[in-house]
């Protein structure tokens, strides 16, 4: 029976039923982090070898010696392995650090102070607007809004972000200069963009000529089932529109080998990875070529080994995905409560709250002991209108406290559901 | 006798004899970059090691795990090593990727988007100068000329920069809000800053709150004999006066382990520190640990190791330096012409030539096939008002070559000298 159709009786015993359960688990002194979608030990110990693949005489690459200074784009080695990844040729590519974030940040640094392509700096104008499909990723919102860019909802449909609203406003209003875009296995809805979708993104005609997508491909390879649907490479679509400038695509090998020093990329067009290297090379001389190496002797310089490895990632995370589901198909779909996305791919699995819940399910889990992402995080500006949506990271907990956590998260929203109908 | 002394017919024979020497290099077909200041590939042996010491179980750190995202400024262990290199405490260094320059460029980035500790962003004002001691780093002037400061040579003594100028400057013009300096072994010309000029820095009294000076302490423990002059801790001395935010301190192993894989590093005041990670904190979740977990390992966690280590690179340099300073003193001393740095230490030797000849003597020995920095490089905008500095590196060549290359520039440099007199 759902929740909705509890009488007044039902409905209190039923909570003080959960009050009861969430004292247990208060005793328990649980302490749990599932705040970021980290990898978990047992991911990074798949590339342990990376630590010890490379000695001395491997630095001497087709390009010279990579543990010296020079080759700011990248070593051609790693970029012959990696095209493949974001189908595009390898002079499509730059290869910075440890982070795509550190891509995006500079992109966007960049069209601030200096503009893209010979256009007027973001900085100088009186407005600029930033798209977000909703929910997303915290740290793209976080960058628009340092460099104090508006940012304008835009929902998520199960094909990707409404492409109605996207090309009404891309089309009309010349201060929209961007949109934030995660499209296979969207942070954090897990959705794949449909290839009518990118189809649409390539075939913009927006108002602003140095309008850009922001094409964060952070899970491109990164699939949970047998036949994944991969998205259309993007370069490859606005070129046949004529838009090849207007799309820039980043990637990292942050959850391929390890988080924190992984090797982030950069796909654009020939004319605009000239444009921004004029700041690039300002900002360093070279990128880390010998992590570059090392990730080269490491996967054998072939894009399939790469895939190969992340079977081994799927083989880790997708029975950590289906505690999740299950806890919440078991739990919550009975009782009418909630709903969420089922990844086939990706980091997050996405839940959506009764309205008005979202903070308080948070703060339950918070006081029993579990850490999830801040309610609203997946919104500009923190706020989620209707505070609705939760961001679940499966990976880094083993699988018995994943399970103990989505108890305690099933509880916890039992009870914030409760408490809004008692309300 | 000197050049100057030579009567019509001597300068003549002597250019023709000259041109006959050139002419036989030329043949040679000599092949050699010394554009840079790069370290060796024998230097670059010296940190082999490096490559292979850390494993898989060495990444669980006191800090956490070292291969996963966090940690934004550095892991403990790595910030105990380094502050005594900068005379600081652990607390007030910030470790960031592989390249200081990714540091400066990120703090003068975030001063012109963001203003430094809540003041103006220069990017807002009518005017920002930079003080620009010179000869300098190109690539400092490179930052600056690209976010658009206007630049202001300072001339450089025996102790360091012009220092009346310094204060005058910074104590009427609130548009000045910078001065790059390179304090130990100054790029190029090895000129270590006395402690009378350091205090004098400390000391300043800008007009501009928001004054700063960008220490890029590059060359701190880059000694090339027995007892050398160390300036003081620059943070501490600024303390004396209650000027802590006045400073940002930047160095890296760039030149102690691998050129394009060190660790890079930063060291301000806590409130400066706490200021720039809101830019930094936007730009990326991490920089890549394992690699300063690598640099850990490898110095076995000790600052008296990293010391020891330059002991193995100075082996390897001090020779270099004598090569080219012989070359000089023999060959164009006794003629009068030009003037030169003898280093202590660093990575490069200053050669003033007579005025008006440095670009032709750059060309000179091109066009016989060694590439040196270019003429110019070491000034704002290129631009060396007397055309006489060149910025020599004798790092990267082995002896023999490097001897075949001071012997063309010698010979280029009487050739400029004597073109210029018959004029």
């Amino acid at each position: 029976m759902e929740l909705t159709s509890y009488s007044e009786a039902e409905l209190k015993a039923f909570y003080a039923a959960c009050r009861k359960d969430y004292a247990r688990y208060q005793a328990e002194g649980l302490k749990l982090d599932m705040s970021r979608g980290k990898p978990s030990p047992a991911q990074l110990d798949l590339s342990a070898g990376l630590l010890t693949c490379i000695t001395n005489e491997d630095l001497q690459g087709e390009a010279g010696d990579y543990r010296n200074y020079g080759i700011l784009d990248g070593i051609p080695e790693a970029k012959r392995m990696f095209a493949p990844m974001l189908g595009v040729e390898p002079d499509e590519l730059f290869l910075l650090g440890n982070a795509s974030l550190q891509a995006m940040y500079m992109t966007i640094s960049y069209a601030y102070s200096h503009g893209l392509l010979g256009h007027t700096p973001w900085g100088r104008l009186e407005k600029v607007r930033f798209l977000c499909p909703v929910p997303g990723y915290d740290r793209h919102f976080k960058i628009t809004e340092f460099f104090g860019a508006e940012m304008i909802n835009i929902p998520m449909h199960e094909d990707g972000p409404d492409m109605d609203m996207v090309e009404r406003l891309v089309s009309t209003d010349p201060a929209v200069k961007g949109i934030w875009c995660v499209p296979q296995y969207s942070n954090p809805t897990g959705i794949v963009y449909s290839d009518e979708v990118v189809r649409r993104f390539a075939s913009l005609k927006p108002a602003a000529k140095d309008f850009r997508i922001f094409w964060d491909n952070a899970y491109c390879i990164h699939h949970l089932c047998d036949t994944p649907h991969c998205i259309p490479p993007i370069l490859e679509e606005c070129k046949k529109y004529g838009n090849e400038d207007m799309v820039i695509e980043f990637a990292s090998t942050a959850k391929v080998t390890f988080a924190g020093a992984g090797v982030c990329m950069m796909a654009a067009s020939k004319a605009t990875l000239a444009d921004l290297t004029k700041g690039l090379s300002c900002f360093t001389i070279c990128f880390d070529k010998t992590n570059q190496m090392r990730h080269v002797r490491f996967f054998d310089g072939k894009f399939e080994n790469i895939l190969a490895h992340m079977e081994k990632h799927r083989a880790i995370l997708e029975p950590k995905f289906r505690t999740v589901l299950t806890a919440l198909n078991t739990e919550l779909k009975p009782l009418g409560i909630g709903s969420w996305t089922e990844p086939k791919g990706g980091y997050f699995v996405s839940f959506n709250a009764p309205e008005g819940c979202a903070k308080r399910i948070v703060q339950l889990c918070k006081n029993a002991g579990v850490v999830l992402t801040g309610a609203g995080a997946a919104f500009p500006y923190g706020a989620d209108p209707a505070d609705r949506n939760i961001r679940i990271a499966p990976s880094y907990p083993e699988i018995p406290e994943l399970e103990k956590a989505m108890a305690l998260f099933v509880l916890c929203a039992k009870m914030a559901a409760a408490e809004k109908r008692m309300d």
